[in-house]
């Protein structure tokens, strides 16, 4: 029997996400920005605040506070980690993302602690607040812009080639 | 005869992009995009700097220059516009983007062109540089940020619901 189901290969509406493509980070991070923007924080993933250190979430909040969350999906994931204090002099507040099973113990109290899945997540901790300079904070808001821009052009302009970018 | 080819119903690779769905003027913003990241700014289309106000085109330049281009597909779609002077307070620079055909005779002399087809674009004219003020450019600087993730954000998790963004 021939398709007789409209032709919608040029609509504009995504399919929904195939999430099995995600790593377990991935699905973490999903969850994080989404309860981030309830707090009225953007967010973008993998940013690059220094050559050789890229955070799973950079998230900018409504009075410009940068904010930078680390997904975490194991007690391994977490142990291989030896760049993570790196992070703290690039933000405002540093948290970890974890799931429910994760041994939160394992996680240095002066930190902040996040429970996420893939659909949402809560704050269980606030980190503390170790303001940025203001030089280092500008510098921040415009490296998130030229990201948050840049793969924003290449999803709305999809033929656009940015692999030098 | 069943359909034997792969399904890419999830596939995250967009097909080609259908431009007979966009109008004139958002045909002239994608090539205007598409060549001012060729002079490494990045880019975003209909922010609102202020209520009322909607440009076609901010743009954000390495060293934080503010850009701000306004896409005319006609004479008509020109002389219909009694804001564009409300825009020169919001950017460094403004500049008009038409297409080849337009009569840019029309255009004031003391502001920028860019000749644009849907495909690439030219600076005709540089626009004269007007700096913000510190304390604007900030603020334009996070308007462009939030604009760009939170549009990145829907695209990159199309089951967001961002409607009350």
């Amino acid at each position: 029997m021939p398709d007789t189901s409209p032709d919608t290969s040029s609509d504009p509406v995504p399919a929904p996400q195939d999430l099995s493509r995600k790593m377990p980070g991935q699905l973490l991070a999903r969850g994080v920005c989404r309860h981030l923007l309830s707090h009225d924080f953007v967010t973008v993933e993998e940013l690059t605040p220094t050559p050789g250190l890229r955070v799973d979430v950079m998230a900018l909040g409504p009075k410009g506070e940068v904010w930078i969350i680390e997904c975490k999906s194991s007690r391994a994931d977490y142990q291989s980690d030896h760049k993570w204090q790196g992070y703290l002099e690039w933000c405002d507040r540093f948290f970890w993302a974890v799931d429910a099973d994760f041994p939160t113990e394992l996680l240095p109290d002066e930190t902040g602690l996040i429970i996420a899945d893939a659909y949402d997540a809560e704050i269980l901790r606030m980190a503390p607040e170790d303001k940025l300079p203001g030089a280092r904070r500008k510098v921040m808001l415009q490296k998130f812009a030229r990201h948050a821009a840049l793969r924003w052009h290449a999803a709305r302009d999809p033929d656009l080639n940015l692999a030098a970018w």
